[in-house]
C-alpha cells in the first residue's frame, strides 16, 4: 500500500514543538493583557451560514476570499475574521450583554484564496472590539489602540518594537466632497490611496480617474501634509481636529510611537472613522502586523438596534510565522519544556520512581519519566539530554533503598545523591 | 431588507461571557497540568486531505462521521479527532522529535453527523498521546491515565470527582480465540459487548451470533468476573496478568478511583491493548467524559517506521456544556471579569483618568473605563454595577485637582477619597 502524504495542505501552518511554545508564549502574554484590561473572551463557531458571511450570491468571486462549501442543502463557510460572527452574536444576545461591551476573540480564521508567501488559508487572529448601543465616544478608539500597544509591548522580547499609524476615513470623505468627486470617482480614488505604497503610477492613476486638478490636490495632502487643508471646509476642519484630538488622547494614555499617516485606509469598506495600522520598528519590511478602526453599520444586518463599534485585529500566525521563517526569533529558550527527566533503572523501581515524579509535578516542576525501564542507562540519559532536561533524576535499587534520588545536573554533569525534598530545592534553584 | 439570522448553525456551541470564562478556566487548569507533566503542545491544521482522514471512498457513508467537502479539485475535511493528524505529523517529522514523544493537542474537532442532544458538530477536545519507536512499555499507559486523573482533579471544583474504568482488548481477543470464534463472529461479539450497557437483548444477540455455549461463557465474564478465566489459555492468563499489573501501576502512581471493567471496549477499531474510560462520580448519568488506550498501527499509513502509541482524549466542550445546560455549574464566580470600573465625569478629566487606568492595569488589576464621559453619573455607576466591578474609581474635577480617586466599594456602597497607590492597596485587599 502506498503511504499517505505527511505534509499538510498548502497554506496551512504546522509548527514544531519549540516554535509552538514560542507561539503559545506570545498568545498567552497578549491574552493576559486583555484580561487585565477587562475584555471578555468570546469563542464563536468557526463555521457560519454562507448568508451570514457574505451578502453576495456569486460564489466563484467570493470563494477567493471566503472558504465556502455546502453540506446537504446548507451553504456554509469558515469565518474569515472575527467581526461578522461578533455582529451576529451581539445582535442575538443584546439583553444578556452590558454596553459598552469590551470583548476579544482568539480564533482561527480562514481564507479561500490560493495561498501566497506570507498568506495562509488558516491562521490565528486576535480580534479586539468595543461595542456600544447608539453611541461610543472617540475615547474608545484610543482605548483600543492603547490596549493593542500594551499587547505588543508584552511580547517585545520576541517581536521587537511596534509603532502605530493613524488615518481617518472622515478626512478623505471630506476631501472628496471638497473636490466635488462623484461616488464612482471617490471609490476609485479611495482604492488608489489605499494602495499608494504598492503602485508606481499613483499620480497618473489619480489623474485618469478624477482629473489633473483634483489629483494635484490629493497629491498635496502627501506633499504638504493634511494640515495644509485647514480652513477649506467645515468637514475637513472637523476631520483634522478629530485626528489632533486622537493624538492627544493617545498621549494621555501613554502611547508612544504613534503618528498620523492619512494614507492609512484599511481595505475593508465597513470602517467609517479613525483607522489605524501597526508596523514593526525592528522589521520595517513586514507588512502591517495589525490594524483596525471605527465601524458604525455592521450589526445592522442582524438587528434594528444601532450598534457602533471600534475594533482591531492582530494576525498572530502571520506575524510570528513570518519572523520564524526568516530566523528572526531566537527559539533557544523554547527548546525544552522539561526541567527533570526521571530515569528508572528496572521495572522493580517503578513504584518509588512514580512517587518521585508525582512530587516533582506537584511542585509544578515540569517533569516526565522515561518508562521503558529495561533500556540501558546510556539510552535513558541520552533521552534526558535530547529533550533538554536541566536535570536527570535517576532511580535505581540504591535510591529505592535509601529513599533518595541520584540527581544529575545535565549542564555541568555533576551528580549527587540527595533526598527528594533536597532535590526539589536544588532544581528550583 | 430582512435581518440575517442571529443563531449559530445547529450543533455549534456559543457560550456567553461568564460560561466562556468557566470554560477557559478549566481549559487553562488542565493545560497547566499537562505542562507540569512535560507534554509538548501541537496545534495541527483543522483541515486535512480527505485521504488522510479516511481510507474509504464512499462519501455518503463517511459524511455522517466526517465533515468532508471539496475545494476545486481537492477533497478535504475537518479533523474529527487528534490522532489522525498526529500520526501524519509524527511520520513527517520523525527526525525532529524525541521518542518517547509526550504530546498534547487542544483543538476544535468536527463531526459531519446531524447533531443530537449532547453531540456537537464542533467541539473542543484535549488529545494526549505518548508515542514511541518500536516499543513503549505498559508503564506509559498508566502514565497517561495518571495524567488525565490529575487533569480532572485540577477542575474538580467545577466538575466534581472522576473515576476511571479499565478494559483490555487483549482479554477479548484471547477470549474469542478460546471460544474458537471466526473473524466475523468475533467482530459481531465485539460490537455487542461494546454496546452492552445500551441494549436490552445483549444475551439473545450473543446467542444469535456465536451460539449458546459461547454466549454463556461471555456472560460468565460479567457474572463471575474475568478472573474466573484464569488458567484457561496462556493468552487469557497474559491478558488478565496485564490488567492486574496495570492496577498495581496505577496504585503506585497514586491514582484513586480506578477499577477494572472488561466491558470497556472503546468503539474505535484501532485500539490494541489496555483501554480506559473516565466517568463522573457526581453525575453518574453522564456518558464517558474521556477515554483512550493503546494503539499499535496508526502511523503505518504514513511511515514504514513502526510507531506505537498510547493516547486519550477529553471532550471538554461536551463535558462542560452538558453540565452548564443542566445548571450543574455555579457560574457566580465567573460572572465578572473586572475588578475596577473607572468612571470619568467629563472629557476634560480624561488624561488623568487614563493615568489611573494605566496604573491599575499595570498592577494586573483587571480594569476598564466607561469612556462616554458626557453620560450622567447614574448611567456610569449602573454600568459599573452591571458588569460586576468590585470597585468604581470615579474621576471628576476634584480628583484631578487633588491627584486622588473617589473609590467606591460596589458591594458595601462605601466611598472614600484616596491616592491612586492607596486605592491599589485597598483593591488588592
Amino acid at each position: 500500500m502506498d503511504l499517505k502524504p505527511t505534509k499538510p495542505l498548502s497554506g496551512f501552518i504546522e509548527l514544531l514543538p519549540a516554535q509552538q511554545r514560542c507561539f503559545d508564549y506570545c498568545a498567552n502574554r497578549m491574552q493576559s493583557v486583555l484580561r487585565d484590561c477587562g475584555y471578555s473572551r468570546l469563542d464563536l463557531p468557526a463555521i457560519e451560514r454562507a448568508e451570514v458571511l457574505t451578502d453576495k450570491d456569486n460564489w466563484d468571486e467570493i470563494e477567493t476570499q471566503i472558504f465556502l462549501f455546502q453540506k446537504g442543502d446548507t451553504k456554509m463557510g469558515l469565518r474569515y475574521d472575527g467581526t461578522v460572527g461578533l455582529s451576529r452574536f451581539v445582535a442575538g444576545h443584546m439583553n444578556g450583554l452590558n454596553f459598552p461591551f469590551y470583548t476579544y476573540q482568539f480564533a482561527r480564521n480562514y481564507r479561500g484564496e490560493r495561498p501566497q508567501r506570507g498568506r495562509y488559508r488558516e491562521f490565528w487572529q486576535l480580534d479586539i472590539d468595543i461595542l456600544g448601543v447608539q453611541t461610543l465616544s472617540l475615547n474608545y478608539d484610543a482605548e483600543i489602540v492603547s490596549t493593542l500597544m500594551r499587547m505588543y509591548e508584552s511580547i517585545s522580547d520576541i517581536v521587537g518594537g511596534i509603532r502605530v499609524k493613524i488615518g481617518n476615513r472622515r478626512f478623505w470623505n471630506a476631501m472628496f466632497a471638497y473636490l466635488n468627486l462623484n461616488a464612482d470617482q471617490a471609490r476609485d480614488a479611495f482604492v488608489l490611496i489605499d494602495k499608494r505604497d504598492k503602485i508606481s503610477d499613483f499620480f497618473e492613476g489619480l489623474v485618469e480617474t478624477i482629473g489633473e486638478s483634483a489629483a494635484k490636490e490629493i497629491d498635496a495632502v502627501f506633499a504638504n501634509g493634511y494640515r495644509s487643508f485647514v480652513g477649506k471646509t467645515n468637514e475637513l476642519d472637523a476631520a483634522i481636529a478629530e485626528m489632533d484630538r486622537f493624538m492627544d488622547l493617545l498621549n494621555a494614555m501613554g502611547v508612544k510611537n504613534a503618528e498620523i499617516d492619512v494614507s492609512i485606509m484599511r481595505g475593508h469598506s465597513y470602517y467609517t472613522g479613525i483607522v489605524f495600522e501597526f508596523f514593526s520598528i525592528d522589521y520595517p519590511d513586514l507588512p502591517a502586523v495589525g490594524g483596525g478602526g471605527r465601524y458604525e453599520d455592521l450589526v445592522s444586518k442582524f438587528s434594528k438596534t444601532k450598534i457602533v463599534g471600534v475594533g482591531a485585529s492582530i494576525g498572530l500566525s502571520r506575524l510570528l510565522v513570518a519572523l520564524m521563517d526568516e530566523n528572526k526569533i531566537d527559539l533557544s529558550r523554547f527548546e525544552s519544556n522539561v526541567d527533570v527527566a526521571v530515569l528508572v533503572m528496572g521495572d522493580a523501581n517503578m513504584p518509588y520512581a512514580m512517587q518521585v515524579l508525582n512530587k516533582l509535578r506537584a511542585e509544578k516542576i515540569p517533569s516526565l519519566a522515561y518508562l521503558d525501564t529495561d533500556k540501558k542507562f546510556k539510552n535513558q540519559i541520552e533521552y534526558a539530554d535530547k529533550i533538554g532536561a536541566r536535570f536527570a533524576a535517576i532511580i535505581g535499587e540504591t535510591e529505592v533503598a535509601n529513599k533518595t534520588v541520584a540527581l544529575k545536573n545535565m549542564t555541568t554533569g555533576e551528580q549527587q545523591s540527595v533526598s527528594v525534598s533536597e532535590a526539589i530545592k536544588i532544581i528550583k534553584g
